[in-house]
């Protein structure tokens, strides 16, 4: 199975794409700017699901073995983190689920000049690394909660056929439906998306509002 | 009950959403740029359906007899259709279900430099309109077919939060569930994701993708 590799992985985000990820049987490795503290998260992980093939390290080490390697880090640190990672990311496929969120309420997205957080991060990077776009709307609050199956859907949005092909495979091997939502423009409407899913989790006074497509 | 009036009412999206608050009781006032094609839709109507009160009149009849006034027109067409009316509609709650949709593959939405279409609206129609953001992904196709039962969810976006609560009850009552997604600004989202069910439509060979919340 292919190594999956989070960069910025001992936020929330990170851990219960990590624990769902390594549950469903994929290598997983945890890359943080300290590769002390990610060791420590992976250990928590492998304390709560013994069965996950999981190792700390810091992000570039994480950024070389993946060969998915996914990014849960904020989107002000896009730059810092990933210009010194961008030869060791060449040719891979690169997962981005970053919101350039503003919070508020209702919560609002920057307007990013590229069009979206994920089309700066192309722009980064460069053009021979396949950046997809995914997994914005499944809260953390969902993806840490191990006692419950992880169901619904999330859009993926690239420029790469067969690598969101790939996304979409993870998708649903942790009990999503991955969902072709088109190229990577795309992105500017899932991560709006997923500032919308935030107020109305706010305002509903809930914790793990998600969306779904009926009738695909 | 509330008499609901449709501007530009002879459109597919017209029509299904006369059938559907006709049918739920509301007495429904339907309005076109000519009088004369007002009153053959109506009259087809009541023949697909028996039981709806409905009356075909030119847009500016509509303007003054609707408790609530939707409008399904062109967004080019929207400084042309109510500049007119302004005077009408002064007071009252204007649902707007338009999105400056560019066709493609996939369809994206131009950037309206008000934000969206409906602050658009808003600026045309003064402050003293209660515009409501609404309907914008419940396909023609599924309003028109009212052999099934319609499901789903529409998000209601608006700054006056008891117009939202009407226009919230008008899909409520006809088998919808309004979801109050915020403010009049949060319309650009709700525009976009019109944009991105109907791309999905196109790959997936769909007619009916709709967007549904989960855990509200």
């Amino acid at each position: 199975m292919k190594t999956i590799s989070i960069i910025g992985g001992t936020g929330n985000q990170g851990k219960g794409l990590a624990l769902r990820l390594g549950a469903a049987g994929y290598p997983i490795v945890l890359g943080s700017r300290s590769s002390e503290k990610a060791i420590k998260v992976a250990n928590e992980i492998k304390e709560q699901h013994g069965n996950i093939n999981i190792e700390g390290v810091d992000n570039g080490t994480a950024a070389e073995r993946g060969d998915v390697v996914i990014l849960t880090i904020p989107f002000k640190s896009q730059n810092d983190i990933l210009d010194p990672l961008k030869e060791k990311l060449s040719g891979k496929i690169v997962v981005d689920t970053t919101v350039a969120l503003i919070p508020g309420k209702p919560p609002t997205t920057e307007n990013v000049p590229e069009g979206s957080a994920a089309e700066k991060l192309q722009v980064i990077l460069g053009s021979d690394v396949k950046v997809v776009s995914a997994f914005h709307t499944i809260s953390a609050h969902m993806l840490e909660d191990m006692e419950k199956e992880l169901k619904g859907d999330t859009l993926v949005a690239g420029d790469d056929a067969p690598a969101k092909e790939v996304v979409i495979e993870l998708a649903n091997k942790i009990g999503l439906r991955g969902l072709n939502a088109g190229p990577l423009k795309v992105s500017s409407t899932l991560e709006r998306i997923t500032a919308l899913v935030i107020g109305m989790n706010i305002r509903y006074k809930k914790k793990s509002i998600g969306v779904d497509f009926t009738n695909v």
